[in-house]
C-alpha cells in the first residue's frame, strides 16, 4: 500500500509544535481583548465572487477555487479581509462604529512551498473600521506589537510607509489608477527600476522622476527625520504632503503612547494588495527574510463589498512566521502550571480505583494519564519517566485499604506513602 | 450589486457566539490536557485518497472533493480520524504507545442544512490509539462527560452499546461482511424491519432471528442489568458473549470511576460508520434530537491505513451542537475576570497621552479601548454607555497636570478625580 501523505503544501503540527501555535493563537486573542476586538469565526469557505472581488490577479491566480456539489463557485479564503468586510456590509452594517473585529485560522493559498511559507496557514487578523484618524493607524501598529512582545519575539522590526505619498505624486501627475497599482506591485517586489520606467512611460514629469528616485532611497530608523525629508521632497505635490503629515502623526501618536518599537521609515515602501489608501507597515525579524504581519489603511474597502463608505485600517500576522521566528530564536513557552501524574493500579481489580483517583487529580486540575495498556509496574514506570512525567500515583491493595496510595518522584526515584487526601496538596506543592 | 452572503449551509460566528465556540473549544483543550492527549493540527485539505479510505458510501458521497492547481484530488476533511490515523501509521509510527492524541477544528460536509447542521462545523476529537483494554474505552466515555459537564450542561445522556454483540451473531451464523455492514447501517438509521428482512434474506436461522427481536427491543437505564439480560440472551453465539462481556467491564469501570452518567444501554444501538468493532456511545440531550458526541472502539482502522495493527478507541464531540445546547439551556459562561474600560481624551492635544493611559492598563490585564472617532464627550460617553463597559477613563489637561485623570463609574454614572498610579486597583477593585 502507498504510504498515505499530506498534500503538497500542507503540514502537520505535532504536539509539541502544536502547543507553540496554540500559545500564539493564544496571546492573539489575549491582545484583541485587551484592545477590545470582539472575535468573529467566518467559513472558510466563500463565494468565489466575495473572494475575487478585492484580491489582487496575483491572489486570485493562487486561490483554491472549485465548485461544490451544489454547483457553486466556492474558494477557500485567501485573507479574512474579505469575509470581515462582508459581514460589516450585511449582517452588522447597523451596529454602532467603529468596529473592532479579530479572527484567527487557517488560510489557503496556491504558493509554491518554502522555509516558512505553506499552502495552508495561520494568521490572526485586526479590523478597526469607522474611524479615518491617526488613533486608529497608531492603535493597529501597537497592537501589532503587544503581540510580537507578547510572544517573547526579539530584535523584530517594523517597516513603516504610506501609500498616499506616491499615489499623491502619481495622481497630480495623472496617471491612470490601474497604471498606478502596476507600479505599487513593481515596487512591493522591489522592482524599482522597472516601476520608474512605467512611470517615466506614462509621461510623468521630470521634477516627478528626479523626486521619485530621492525617495525610493530615502529610509531611515530616525524616524521623525526621515518623514521631514520625505515632506520636504514632495513639496507641491499637495496629497502627498497631507500623506507625510499623516504618516508623522501616527507615528508620533504611537511614540507618546510610550511603545518602544525598532521601526524604519521607508518612503518607497509598498504592499501588494492594491486596496491600500494609508500609512502600511511590516514587522519582521532581520535573521529571516520574511515578514512576521503587515497592514495598514484602506478606507475604500467596505465600498467595495457594497457597504457605506467606512473608512478601515487592519493587519493580519502570520502565525505559523512568528512560529518559525520563536522556534530560531530559542523563545521558551511559560511552562505548564500543574505538573503530570500518570495512575497506575498494581492489580487488575483495582482498575476502577485508579480511574477514581485519576478523577480526583483532574477535578482539581491536575493533569493525569491513567496505565491503560496492562504493562508490568516497572514497565509503565520506566515509560512515564522516559515521556518526563513527574509522578507516578500507583494503587495498590494494601494501602488502598487504610486509604493511602503510592506517590513516587519519577526524576528523584523516591517514593513515600500518602493518604488519599493529602495526595492532591503534596502534588501541587 | 448584490448583495455578498456567506454560502449556503456555511455559516458566520458573531462576537457573542464565537465567545461560546471559543469557551466550549477551551473546555474541550483543557479535558484534553487533564487527560494527557497531545493536542495535533492537521490540515482541513487531504488526499481524497486518504479521506476516502474509511468513510462509508454516504460520507464519501457528502465530501467537498476537488482539484488543487497541481490537479491532485483533494477534498476538505469530513472528520479528524482519518488525520490522525495518517500520522500514527507514518511520522507517528515509532513512537510508544499508547498513543493519546487531541484535534479541534472545522469540519465539512455537504448535508442539507437544518437547524444544529451546517456544512461547516466543529468538532472535537480524542483518540486513544494502542490499548485494547476496557480501561481504554472507559476512560473516552468519562472524558466525554468531562467535556459535557465542565461545559455546564445540563440533562444530557449517554446511549451505549457494543456493535460486537450484533456482528457476534451474524458472524456465526455466516454473513458476509458487506452483508453485515448494510445491516448495520440500515440499524444505524432505525429501520429495523428492514434490517431484520435483510438478516433473514442470508439464511439466518430462525434462533437467530428470534434473538435479534428481542434484542432490539432490549434497553435501559438500569444498565447492568440490560447488559446481563442481553449476555443471557445471546448464549451460544460466543463472540456476543464476549461482546457483552466487554461492555459490562467497561461500565463497571465507569461506574467505580465515581463519573456519574445518565446511561441508557441500547441493545439494537448501531452507528454508521463501518470500522466500529467494540463499544459505541453517543451523548445527547433529549429535548435536542441531535447528538452532541460519540464514538467508541475501532481496532482495524491503523491497518487500514497502512500502519501496524493497533487497537483503538475515539470520540469525536459537536461544538456548534454543544453551543446550541447551552443556549437552549441559557447555560452562563463564566465571567470575563477584568472589567473594561474605553479611554477619551479631552481635547485633541492629549491623544498621545491618552494612548499611553490605555498601554497601562492592558499592561495590567485591563481591557482597554481608546475612543478613536473623535466624538464629543458625551457622545462618547453615551456609546460606552451603551455597550455595557464598565469605566471611562477621561484624559483632560487639568488632571494630566496633577498626575491624575477622571474615572467614571458609567453604569452608577459617578466620577472621581484619581491619581494615575491607583487607577489599577481603583478599576481591579
Amino acid at each position: 500500500m502507498a504510504e498515505f501523505k499530506t498534500v503538497r503544501g500542507m503540514r502537520d503540527f505535532l504536539p509539541k509544535e502544536a502547543k507553540t501555535l496554540r500559545y500564539i493563537e493564544g496571546k492573539a486573542r489575549e491582545v484583541a481583548e485587551l484592545y477590545g476586538y470582539g472575535e468573529i469565526v467566518t467559513p472558510v469557505v466563500e463565494s468565489h465572487e466575495l473572494l475575487a472581488a478585492k484580491a489582487g490577479e496575483e491572489v486570485k491566480s493562487r486561490m483554491f477555487v472549485f465548485k461544490d456539489l451544489g454547483g457553486r463557485d466556492v474558494a477557500l479564503r485567501p485573507e479574512f479581509t474579505a469575509s470581515v468586510a462582508r459581514l460589516v456590509a450585511t449582517t452588522m452594517r447597523n451596529q454602532p462604529r467603529p468596529f473592532r473585529l479579530f479572527s484567527v485560522g487557517s488560510i489557503y493559498r496556491y504558493d509554491e512551498p518554502q522555509r516558512g511559507r505553506y499552502r495552508e496557514f495561520w494568521q490572526s487578523n485586526y479590523e478597526l473600521m469607522g474611524s479615518n484618524r491617526p488613533e486608529a493607524d497608531a492603535e493597529i501598529t501597537m497592537l501589532t506589537n503587544s503581540l510580537m512582545s507578547s510572544s517573547g519575539l526579539k530584535d523584530y522590526m517594523f517597516k513603516v510607509g504610506h501609500v498616499g505619498v506616491l499615489r499623491g505624486i502619481f495622481s497630480q501627475e495623472n496617471l491612470d489608477e490601474k497604471v498606478q497599482d502596476a507600479i505599487m506591485q513593481l515596487m512591493d517586489k522591489k522592482q524599482y527600476d522597472d516601476a520608474l520606467r512605467m512611470v517615466e512611460d506614462n509621461r510623468a514629469s521630470g521634477k516627478c522622476m528626479k523626486i521619485l528616485k530621492e525617495l525610493l532611497r530615502l529610509k531611515g530608523q530616525e524616524v521623525f527625520d526621515v518623514v521631514a525629508k520625505m515632506q520636504k521632497l514632495v513639496e507641491g505635490y499637495d496629497e502627498a504632503v497631507k500623506a507625510t503629515k499623516n504618516l508623522c502623526e501616527i507615528l508620533k501618536l504611537v511614540s507618546e503612547s510610550g511603545t518602544k518599537i525598532n521601526m524604519v521609515v521607508d518612503a518607497g515602501f509598498a504592499r501588494g494588495l492594491e486596496y491600500y489608501t494609508g500609512m502600511i507597515f511590516e514587522a519582521y525579524v532581520p535573521d529571516l527574510d520574511i515578514a512576521l504581519g503587515g497592514g495598514g489603511r484602506y478606507d475604500r474597502l467596505i465600498e467595495l463589498f457594497g457597504g457605506e463608505p467606512t473608512p478601515a485600517v487592519g493587519v493580519a500576522h502570520g502565525l505559523d512566521r512568528i512560529m518559525l521566528a520563536m522556534q530560531e530564536q530559542k523563545t521558551l513557552l511559560e511552562p505548564a502550571k500543574e505538573k503530570s501524574v500518570v495512575v497506575i493500579s498494581a492489580s487488575e481489580s483495582l482498575r476502577g480505583e485508579t480511574l477514581r483517583i485519576a478523577v480526583l487529580l483532574r477535578d482539581a486540575g491536575i493533569p493525569a494519564e491513567v496505565e491503560v495498556m496492562g504493562r508490568r509496574m516497572a514497565k509503565a514506570l520506566e515509560d512515564a519517566d522516559r515521556r518526563k512525567v513527574d509522578f507516578a500515583v500507583i494503587v495498590g491493595e494494601r494501602e488502598l485499604k487504610e486509604g493511602a496510595v503510592v506517590l513516587r518522584e519519577l526524576e528523584e526515584r523516591e517514593q513515600s506513602t500518602i493518604r488519599i487526601e493529602k495526595l492532591i496538596d503534596t502534588i501541587k506543592d
